[in-house]
Parts: C-alpha cells; structure tokens; sequence
C-alpha cells in the first residue's frame, strides 16, 4: 500500500496502533511493526523516563522496523513528569511519538529539535486544526467510536473524518471504530491516510494481556462498552462490565462523584485485572469495534488480511458499484 | 451505478430519502425520484389516509420514476390510525414503503399483499435480523449519527455497517451521517447497498421549507445536533437552536418530564416552526451530517455531483492506495 502515512512514516501499511495504558509494552509495539504497521509504546505505562528509555530499548532488540512512542497527557492523580519523559523519548533516538490528551505545544519544540514526527491524537476538528498550526505533522482524529476519552462533541467517524480532511491539510488517520479491512477502506474514502487502531489489537496473539481478556473482547459484540464519567463530564468509553455497569449506577445518585466510582476505572486497578486475568474487575477502554473481532489472530496475520479485504473491496465491490 | 438497490427499487442512483416529517411532501419525494434518486412521501405528514391518497397522486403528477411512501408509527399523543395509512399505501398503487419506529409485523401481510416491496429502518443488527425474517426487502441501518430517532445503542455507521451486514442477507442501506460523495463510497466499502440521507435533503432548492432554515443548515457545522430526551430514555437528535437547548436546561432539573419540555419537541409546533420561517422555534430533527453541508443545491445537482465524487474517489484515491 501507498499513502502520504505510509510514505511519511515508513512502514508498509498505514496502520497505527494508537497508545494503549499498560498494553502499549515492547512485545504489542514489535509485533505491530514487524507486522508492517506502525507500533507504539506507551510511555506512562512506565514508571519513570529511565524506565521508558529501557522499554525503547527492549522494544528495539524485538524489531528493526519503525516504531513509535505515545505520550498522552490527561488529568491524573498524581503529578507525572511528562516533561522529563518528553525528553527521554527525545533522547532515545525514536522518531515518531504519538501526542494526546491536550494540547501538545509545550513539548513540541522538544519533539522538533529531535527531529521526531508528532502524530497528535485529538476528538474535534477545531483541535486537529490548532495542533497542525502548532507544527504537528500528522493529526489523528479519534471519533465518538474511539476506546476511552471521546472529547464531548459526540461526532462519529462517518462525519468526523471527512469534516477533519475538509480543513486539514496534513496527513490524516482515522480512529476509532478500526477493526477490519472495510474499515480501512471506508477511512482512505471518507479523506483519511490511514487508520488508528486500538482495541482490535488486544485480541491478537502478541497483545501482551492474559487470554480471559481475549476471549471477553472475542464474545462481546458492538453493544459491549459503554460511556462511563457522563455524569462529571468526562466521558470515557469502556467495556461493559462488572466494573463499568456498577459505576453507572453509582453515578445515577444524585451528587456521585469521582470519589464515589474513581476505585472502579482504570488506573491501578487496570493493572491488577490484567495480572489477575479478570475482565470483570476494572474498566478498561475498549470501543464498539467489538462487534467486528471474531478471532484472535497474530498482529501480521490481522494487518494482512485488512489489507487484503480493503484491496477486494476496491476491486469488486466499488468498482462493481461505481465504475 | 449498480447495486442491489438500484437493481430491486428500479433506480439509477443508490440513495433513498428517508422519511422526514412536515418535509417529506411530493414537492421532495418527486424531485428526489427526478434526481434519479429514491424519494418518499411521509404518510403521517398528511392529516388522514384520504388525504395521503391525494398526496400520492399528487406526487404522482409530478414524475414518472418510481418512489414511496415512509410509514413510521412511533408512540404518539393521539391515536392514529396506522391500519389505515398502511391500507391507503397498498391500495395507492405506490410499490415501495419505508416502515420504521417500531416492529413493522403487524402492516406486512397488508403490504405484501398488495406486492409492496417493503424497506425496514431501524437502529439496532438484532431488530434488523427480526424484520428479515419478517419478510422485509430491504433493511435501512439508522447509526448513532442520524437525526431523529437514534435508538438506545449509540452505535455509529462506521460499526454499524459492517455488522448489519454480517448478519443481514438482503439489501442494505447506510442511513446517518450520510452527506456527499465520500459518505457513499465509506458505506459501499463497509458492506451497504446504498444509503438513506435525510438532513442532507433538506438543504436543497426544492426542499418545502422556508429558506431561512436552509440558511440555518449551511451555517451550523458538524456540532450542530444535540440529542433531547435522554432524560427520558428516548433520545431524539434534533437541531441545536434555542428550542432544544432550552429542553436540555429543563431536562437538567430533577423530576423534570415530558410535560415540561414536550411543548418545545416537533410536532404541531415543528409545523409552525416551519409556517413562520423560524430555525429557532422548534426542535426539528438533523445530524451532524450538517458539517458536510455547504450548498442548496438542487436535487439532480446533489446526486450527480455525489456520484461523480465517488467515482473519483474509487478511480483515484483509494485505486492509489490500495491497488
């Protein structure tokens, strides 16, 4: 395949495999590029930039094909030092990093001086045009299907994506909603360059979770998450399950707050479920995209097939249409 | 083009205009059936099933391609007589019904009857499954993004589509968010037939609205609809003007219900809205689709222009990217 992604990141198909709390380790971001995709590891999934230097380092004795870091930057707890981990994952002679989460100007220049590509993952065209005259060179617009924080407006991709290409000059990746070769083809014809993908590559071989996790994303369908943090304005988009059923009801009290449910959503208590095996216990991200895995395939197998559904798709059934 | 819409309804182009209440009148349906397009006339726009009759002639009139009539029983304030509206359409001689609101098995024998080709909207896989084995034609997917009334899933098209059309075995529209050429060539891609616009329609020249809501479409973007009435489970995507912002401050109140709000929800007062030229008046039903908007053009001209665009786009950028 060739598109302004994939020429511009180098890499074989353009596919992204956006930033994933606790999965985005070495092993999810090498089987994604090695799978001629873009992988990423996710810096805050390390608990420190030395730390983060040495999963860089892990995840390039794994592949010799490019890879990426995320950096998002939310409200969180406690004070994170995404400054010093900005400059690690500048100093670790990694390229790409994927920015999300707010706005990314003070750290552009950081990334810049290193000569790394900014990918900036944002919700609303308003913003995907702020970060492009900020400097970013790829804006990837995460619609209302997205896994986790879906922004407040409550656009889908059909309408999000070709809004996006319609005031965005940069190259454009369509996430959210991600999960087979229709899907790539429908964003490459609503104006995108590529696709970001996120929950469909936790039910791969190499996504680094226990099997439980596979086989819960395997039996949902399109109607297995739900938007959880309405009620405070915050909405999050996650599994439905044990966790996120009994935060929406607390949240149905009059007054809750996030002191009343915050123990329930992600966090620690994500990574707890992820060392117990047990898909019942946090709410995680995950998107309706569910309604689309049927397998658990290895990361190559997975991005081979997308591409190869998306170019019978081009050849039969638009041309067979329209031309 | 040629899909199996076009080959079942005896159409040239893949695009049907879904019901619209107040707008849904011969004026648009028979310009939407000139345009080569599917128009409808929406039974309960007119006052009884005798008049109905007259509006089908009327329609009748004004062109000679084929179109059909929308039949949506949805929980009213007063009692309608949706028996006799279904037996006014099969006894008009009209070949096509677009059914949708609710289960359309009670009005089947009386369409098949009359050898109705019968096309089902609705907003969920599993009621689509239910009205094929019920003996509908066609199935219309109303995604998270439509206007109106969006179901309780919140599903959008990008993953809607492509499930309803792994279990779904005849023809498929895409409705929702559907708004140029690119809408149509993403909705070929993941796996529908053709697609149902709606608010699309309504900024054309032969659109029976006053122009100044014309105007007011052109100058909202794709942030333009908010959902009402989620306070009382039955949400409805209407336009963002004063009216429904209003419904949503009332809604905010504890204990507030529909007879705090109904006053300023479609209806008789959407038909007022419409008689004095005021976008502001009532909450009339659009989707985000609005950002895709940038003209009046005239219905001949839209579809034209949408399927020249797709065919570009399967020529160029996605034959460039993937072939």
């Amino acid at each position: 395949m060739k598109t302004r992604i994939t020429e511009l990141l180098g890499i074989k198909y353009p596919i992204v495999c956006g930033g994933m709390a606790w999965i985005g380790r070495a092993e999810m971001a090498s089987a994604v590029s090695n799978a001629g995709g873009l992988g990423l590891v996710t810096a805050l999934t390390q608990p420190s930039p030395e730390a983060l230097l040495k999963e860089i380092e892990r995840c390039r004795g794994m592949t010799d094909k490019p890879f990426g870091v995320n950096l998002t930057f939310t409200p969180r707890p406690n004070k994170v030092p995404y400054e010093a981990y900005a400059e690690a994952i500048a100093a670790s002679g990694v390229k790409i990093v994927e920015t999300a989460g707010n706005n990314p100007e003070r750290f552009i220049p950081i990334f810049k001086k290193a000569g790394v590509t900014i990918i900036h993952k944002c919700t609303a065209v308003r913003h995907g045009v702020s970060a492009e005259k900020l400097g970013c060179d790829v804006i990837s617009m995460d619609g209302w299907e997205c896994a986790g924080s879906p922004g407040r407006d409550e656009v889908g991709n059909m309408v999000l994506i070709p809004c996006a290409a319609d005031h965005i000059k940069v190259p454009l990746l369509a996430s959210g909603g991600m999960g087979d070769g229709r899907s790539l083809a429908a964003a490459l014809a609503l104006g995108a360059d590529g696709i970001n993908m996120g929950t469909r590559f936790m039910a791969t071989k190499e996504a680094p979770i226990p099997e439980a996790f596979k086989q819960a994303l395997l039996d949902a369908d399109e109607r297995g998450s739900v938007h959880i943090m309405k009620s405070i304005n915050r909405p999050r988009r996650v599994f439905r399950n044990k966790a996120s059923l009994e935060i929406l009801e607390i949240e149905k009290q009059p007054g809750a707050g996030y002191p009343e449910f915050g123990h329930l959503v992600s966090g620690e208590r994500n990574r707890v479920g992820y060392e117990n095996g047990d898909p019942q216990y946090a709410a995680f991200s995950s998107g309706p995209v569910l309604g689309l895995i049927k397998d658990i395939p290895s990361c190559k197998e997975l991005l081979d097939r997308m591409v190869a559904e998306a170019q019978q798709i081009a050849r039969t059934r638009m041309a067979d249409a329209l031309l």
